[in-house]
């Protein structure tokens, strides 16, 4: 390949590397946001996802132009594909720290609930994740990216005692019913940030390794499903 | 373009437009096993999740080996992105298929309850955008695949009435408040039914006329995303 396509490659690894550091900051805002009622950190949150749209609009533009540039082939276009695939998993997380931060500012409008202690760990847990798999992808480390790819039940079965507890909650103190429908939406999206992180843990396997690993090592593990065809 | 790839191409249209008739079958079964508490229909869409998760490997796989292999530019890139991208989208639709099959099968575990009229017209309504997306993708129809993402809206506002409704439930009467979560994480899935078909609605467009819809003239229509950066 040329110094060109090298370069433009760099580039684009940068790029891919600036919105990851934007996402997970704004990851990181919501959640202390929700947990700290800072309507204007959640504000920020909000506004700022406009600039992570755009970027990932940009890097899939970039990622299409060096397909047809160079038309690339074997690891580079591996590199390409999976940073396309990552590029759409980072700009979902922008989309849920959105979300998050939006029940974060409809919840400093009610009087304070009491969060699930769950909830905070569940969070570090996700964003533990996040930041593992785009570790993974900056040094190509096939095995924490499969790590990242099992800590995804923590953050799972995590998602499940906070279920369980803004249940309690919903049934104790019916009052808190509104608030606590709030919550449960925040630990859904908590556990989608986990779910992408994990697809970047699969991305970076695929880049290095050229096999796919998703719905097999690691989704096929649910006894319930069977094979057919 | 050779003839072997027009030929590879037309084969990987086919079996997206398989895949796409399989999730659409699941999401119609999940439905209604939800609203019948049908069990087996449920268990059904369950189990048929793997053959879904098997093509789209087979068809990611298919559309790497065809950019390595013929190295398209302009309209035939295009298409296999947009293939790629749409391959994703519908394997998530299968995903929330399963959701909200077991969801059904957890409902019939308990005594039945009112589901809410939304549920119903939402379900229609996020059905009606999965086929017209499809066929907006058959037929290359940027027009049709815009009516799509409006629709989106919809989908939204009939999610809104079923939170409402479901919240009332739980606050009338407590001991709902289990089946109610269940139906206020089906509301959600439904939305998110639509949401990937409005996805699917952007790949269309972007394949035939080669520009991102996405975040901008329908995404945009948020009055609290201001413009920075």
């Amino acid at each position: 390949m040329t110094r060109h396509f090298q370069i433009d490659m760099d580039l684009l690894n940068q790029r891919l590397l600036r919105v990851s550091s934007g996402v997970a900051e704004a990851l990181q805002k919501s959640v202390k946001a929700l947990l700290d009622r800072d309507k204007p950190l959640a504000e920020q949150v909000i506004n700022g996802d406009v600039r992570i749209n755009r970027r990932e609009v940009e890097i899939e533009e970039e990622c299409l132009k060096l397909l047809a540039l160079y038309q690339p082939v074997a690891e580079d276009l591996r590199f390409i594909a999976a940073v396309l695939k990552t590029n759409t998993d980072l700009e979902r997380m922008g989309d849920e720290a959105v979300n998050i931060a939006e029940h974060a500012v409809a919840l400093t409008k009610a009087d304070p609930v009491k969060m699930p202690e769950q909830l905070g760990e569940m969070s570090a847990a996700a964003m533990k994740m996040v930041f593992e798999s785009l570790d993974a992808f900056v040094k190509r480390d096939t095995a924490l990216a499969r790590k990242v790819c099992e800590e995804d039940d923590v953050v799972d079965d995590l998602n499940g005692e906070v279920i369980k507890h803004v249940k309690t909650m919903m049934q104790e103190s019916p009052q808190t019913i509104s608030p606590a429908m709030r919550l449960f939406s925040v630990s859904r999206h908590l556990e989608r940030i986990a779910d992408h992180a994990t697809n970047i843990g699969e991305h970076v396997v695929y880049m290095v390794e050229g096999t796919i690993i998703r719905h097999n090592e690691i989704s096929f593990t649910r006894a319930d499903v069977q094979e057919e065809d």
